[in-house]
């Protein structure tokens, strides 16, 4: 094992602090809404955003305040996107200001951030009344209470962090992210926030997390909607006192695959957690022409509305698996295909080489009760793998969805 | 008015009869599932097929015998799709030979089309045991039980025809269609019937059906899930007297504005009979820089599951428009972009220059109670225009897809 698994979320790391609480920017809720993130030292810092046309207020002002890779702290607001509003931008800039202040640092090198509705305008007089307590409130221990300030629709907070070596010291990547509708990545992600005490430049910082988001959070999908404020940024503190990683060497590798894993468990939490989801669903496959290919291909299945509800009825109807990866658009060999699905109860395989094979729909039954579910798709093709993460389509995710905004 | 609608549905146009009867497909069913469409007469025939890489065995076995752009019947059940079966063409093929001995017809001149559950064994005795029943009830009047014997997960039968003139002549053109989920078509679409007394070649017939599908079936999306059996099919029998179509005239034209204007009207009612649906939602774009953009943005918005449950939820909320736009692949100006949301009910302006407007939640609430909703989006970025048809995501699009196979 090269990393382990720790507590501590998004403060596990070296000069990290946080804090979440309720400042009332929806009315009619008690939720914490506002979270704040704040390094003691300067770090570099890089980020991937939103492909979507239309992009929250924040995401432009996190561009232009990320733009020399650097930063010192995070906020966000939880309950109203800012986005397609005509003063968004002159607000987010705002909410940089008022949380500058009290923290003794630029606008410049504060994150800003908000989820929530899109289109409202967002009232800064509860935010404006609350950043000195928030500062205040800082805490090594802080992770948590940010995480709950920036769910939403979620169900759980979203912490992780992990610990590896890099030439003797002791480095921890720790974060936390929301998401759990809206949620399909497009060479970006939903909200998250994770730091380092890694000492890394930030262009290796964004090559990192590149690579770490093209196998996590961009093989994630809930419901095929690319959210307007998709944003995943890491800042790096550099006090675990390793050599700074300037290069794609070693360490660099040792830190990306870290940073990756640490990327597919909170992909796999927000999959879980999804909206309305009972399952989290997986599906795997290999044997595939490309990286590519086999990514569309994974992609595709945990995406099928169809097959999201045939888990949902724990109804082993392979036949929408296979529909899924014929219309994934990519060449492959479709009487070559293999399908089974698998769970801690063990493999039922349900399809070899394009066509049905006789199974015990009892043992379906077992396999398909439990709330892990892995779809392992096999392909004849050539030597490419990928792995995609969704969840089921329930009748929760349409009493959400049916009434969010009101 | 060029064109008017009828009744009569696939057997509208003359020299055309059916005959829906049950045969016993599906065990546990008393439901008609073997359909039968017969012509006269030697027809031209065209058809346009689904584009997933998993297709029907009939669909294979269809290509072959429309090679010649000839046919004299049609014949299909529902039930048990024929797909991913080691024995598929083998049987489809002798579904036709079972259908062309009482009908006294070649068997290469049998169009064979099956819909229901993939990668299930296909039973032919059922079949064989009712192939002379079935011939013999063919009927002028039979469109309505060939239209209820391919039904699935469908709530009505659909059955449309139209009248119009050509070269003074009265020309018909009819059909019969069924879907309701996996309903995503790619440059194809799910099952249709279509019939017509228009002496029309075969190549004029296939240009038509394209144009036609193109505006209708391709822009309809009920889950995003292509399936693996979509079929449309026209056959013309020449009838009508009419002289016989070889080019692009106004003959022409006006045959393919009158088959398009038939194909809409039945996307609209696959739409509304979506599976689960309460409401059929349309988008219309206008604005656009081209028809390829228009059509792509109105089918990004339709397909939202987040636009999708705000509908089912009544619930005005732009934003998740907006977004749906954003995330199309299509580079326009978003600061230029108008939404309306239309119903009988009146206009609800709620976004101009890509940003929201106040209105009046109390007047989106009558608006939205409507079931025929239009979601009017006004680019600024060209002439183009599209028009997209859906439906809303409900509780029972998730009880019927977690619950169809058992």
């Amino acid at each position: 094992m090269a990393y382990e698994a720790i507590s501590g979320g998004v403060t596990a790391a070296k000069g990290f602090r946080a804090a979440g609480l309720h400042c009332g920017i929806r009315g009619n809720s008690e939720k914490k809404d506002l979270a704040l993130i704040s390094s003691d030292v300067e770090c570099t810092a890089a980020a991937v955003y939103t492909q979507n046309l239309v992009q929250g207020a924040p995401i432009a002002v996190t561009r232009q305040h990320l733009a020399n890779g650097k930063a010192r702290a995070i906020l966000c607001n939880s309950g109203n996107a800012n986005t397609c509003n005509a003063d968004g931008e002159e607000k987010a800039r705002k909410m940089c200001a008022l949380i500058a202040k009290p923290l003794g640092v630029s606008p410049d090198d504060v994150i800003v951030a908000s989820t929530g509705v899109i289109g409202q305008i967002l009232p800064l007089e509860p935010i404006a009344s609350h950043v000195d307590a928030l500062a205040d409130s800082l805490s090594p221990e802080g992770s948590h209470d940010a995480a709950e300030a920036i769910m939403t629709t979620d169900t759980v907070p979203k912490e992780v962090a992990v610990t590896l070596e890099l030439g003797g010291k002791t480095v921890i990547i720790g974060g936390i992210a929301k998401g759990s509708g809206m949620i399909h990545p497009n060479m970006a992600t939903m909200l998250s926030f994770l730091t380092t005490d890694a000492a890394i430049s930030a262009p290796m910082l964004q090559k990192a997390l590149n690579a770490a988001v093209a196998e996590s959070f961009n093989m994630l999908s809930v419901d095929g909607d690319t959210s307007t404020n998709d944003m995943l940024c890491i800042m790096a503190s550099g006090l675990a006192g390793n050599g700074e990683i300037t290069e794609e060497n070693d360490d660099f590798a040792a830190f990306t695959a870290a940073l990756t894993q640490m990327c597919i468990s909170l992909a796999r939490i927000m999959a879980k957690d999804g909206e309305g989801a009972t399952k989290l669903i997986e599906c795997s496959v290999t044997g595939a022409p490309t990286v590519e290919s086999a990514r569309k291909i994974a992609k595709s299945v945990i995406c099928s509305s169809l097959v999201k509800t045939a888990m949902f009825g724990e109804d082993a109807n392979w036949g929408r698996i296979l529909c899924a990866i014929g219309y994934a658009g990519e060449q492959i060999n479709i009487h070559g295909v293999d399908v089974s699905i698998c769970s801690k109860a063990g493999q039922l395989d349900v399809c070899k080489n394009g066509a049905g094979i006789p199974f015990s729909e009892e043992f379906a039954k077992v396999v398909l009760a439990e709330s892990d579910i892995e779809v392992v798709v096999t392909l004849q093709d050539g030597e490419s793998a990928a792995r995609a993460f969704g969840c089921d389509l329930t009748y929760d995710y349409v009493k959400i969805n049916g009434d969010y905004r009101t």
